[in-house]
């Protein structure tokens, strides 16, 4: 089921700025038995990405109702939010009074290989670039050329997932996950002040961290670091933690510490790939 | 009027990754008398915007009689055409067989004020900056935020535009505009290979200086080029040009090469304005 500003339906006005310009934001959440997992830290980041491009945000209670009905009869599968600016005349202006779209729909759980999750995947280095811009960086906005570009770098199967640079070499994220390496006992994971995206479970697994006795950082890595690294995984809301075997000719275990930190969230409830 | 693959409509699917991904292009034509004007060059942009983004081009003949369906009543308005990747499953990946989506609509001419274009206009500099991506500089896509945003940085109606700068401080152009500046009898655009859109008034304009005896330059550009310019102009195919008369503290002429340009463009009846 699709829920449009609340009404089921199939189709969105075709003068929506969502279309247009791409001036909206989304959330994909993965949902379990009924339940969007981490509903409160997934509304936190649309709000937020509200405020940074002074979108109205929607009634928290209203959106939270909403996504209810639409995943009420879900065992497990995705939830996703699109919120855009609303419909509006021609022209980037947008208007004081526009109200927002607010769409909330179903989505079958992915059927990745079981191995992605138990073995781990073979990463490639993609050659579509995230360009840098600090307003737009973190938030989950709907420009996403440069990941609809990445992704279509390559069809091979046996690959899950390809990293990207910036415009400056440093690795920031995969197409749809964010990153992190282990360097002792230190967890490291992009800056994200002027691209990427600030994921949920990136948040999540920077809080297990000290938890487990690891530091947490932040901070601008280059593939050399990666190469450097004793393990790195990638996460995502809907993966959860995916432990990288294979990237640029380099193979890494599937560490100790990535499988504490897999431990952990299972723990915490956070995954949906229990 | 809106045709949407075809048949008159007013939405499009939920699943279009236009909406999801701004996965897509556009294009914005004037129309006089039923007739949109340059046609074919707006469709070589597309055409070649659909090469950048690997979306299947629609059929040109198709388009055209779809383009005089929706603009046959028209005296004077505008003709958007968006094309999108299509509907698909969520993810960024976008299936093979995808079928793009065709979308006509037409827009009334806008009321700019008269003074506009026979005084000129008083143009600010915006805080939101031009990302640089070399895969999507020059092309009409659908992932505009940035307009938006700079679009949004003002509201006094005596500012009719605003320009915006690259990540390196290149001036590369208006939100919704190109850019151009006279320099003795040289006639510079900014170079466009990282960001910016190709417009195709400024395909038109590069093409008219030789015609004056001009020489056209693409070239990067600084604000103190600007400040040291002899005359500015912006241009699009909708507004043709507007003389800069105003632009950070500095005050320029609606001047000679200016003005020659916009008469021969007069004469050349490809501006929508006359």
């Amino acid at each position: 089921m699709v829920l449009i500003n609340g009404a089921p339906g199939d189709c969105i006005a075709v003068n929506d700025r969502g279309l247009h310009y791409g001036d909206g934001l989304f959330e994909t959440i993965p949902v379990v038995n009924g339940e969007p997992l981490c509903w409160e830290r997934h509304v936190d980041r649309l709000r937020h990405g509200c405020e940074r491009l002074r979108i109205t945000s929607p009634n928290e209670c209203l959106l939270f109702n909403e996504a209810l009905r639409v995943c009420a009869a879900m065992k497990r599968g995705i939830l996703k939010i699109i919120l855009t600016r609303g419909s509006s005349d021609r022209g980037y202006r947008a208007p004081i009074d526009a109200t927002a779209t607010r769409i909330i729909a179903d989505y079958p759980w992915p059927n990745y290989p079981e191995h992605y999750y138990t073995y781990g995947v073979t990463v490639r280095l993609c050659e579509t670039r995230l360009s840098q811009n600090k307003q737009l960086a973190g938030i989950k906005h709907l420009n996403r050329l440069e990941q609809v570009l990445a992704r279509s770098e390559w069809n091979d199967a046996a690959v899950a997932e390809g990293l990207m640079l910036d415009s400056q070499d440093y690795v920031i994220e995969g197409t749809m996950t964010n990153l992190f390496m282990v360097s002792g006992q230190t967890l490291i994971t992009p800056e994200l002040s002027l691209c990427g995206v600030a994921g949920i479970m990136r948040s999540l697994v920077i809080e297990t961290a000290p938890v487990l006795g690891m530091t947490a950082k932040v901070a601008q890595l280059r593939l050399d670091d990666l190469n450097a690294a004793n393990e790195i995984f990638l996460c995502n809301s809907v993966i959860g933690i995916w432990a990288v075997r294979r990237f640029i000719k380099r193979e890494y275990p599937f560490g100790h510490w990535t499988n504490r930190i897999l431990e952990q969230l299972h723990k915490t409830g956070v995954l949906a790939n229990a």
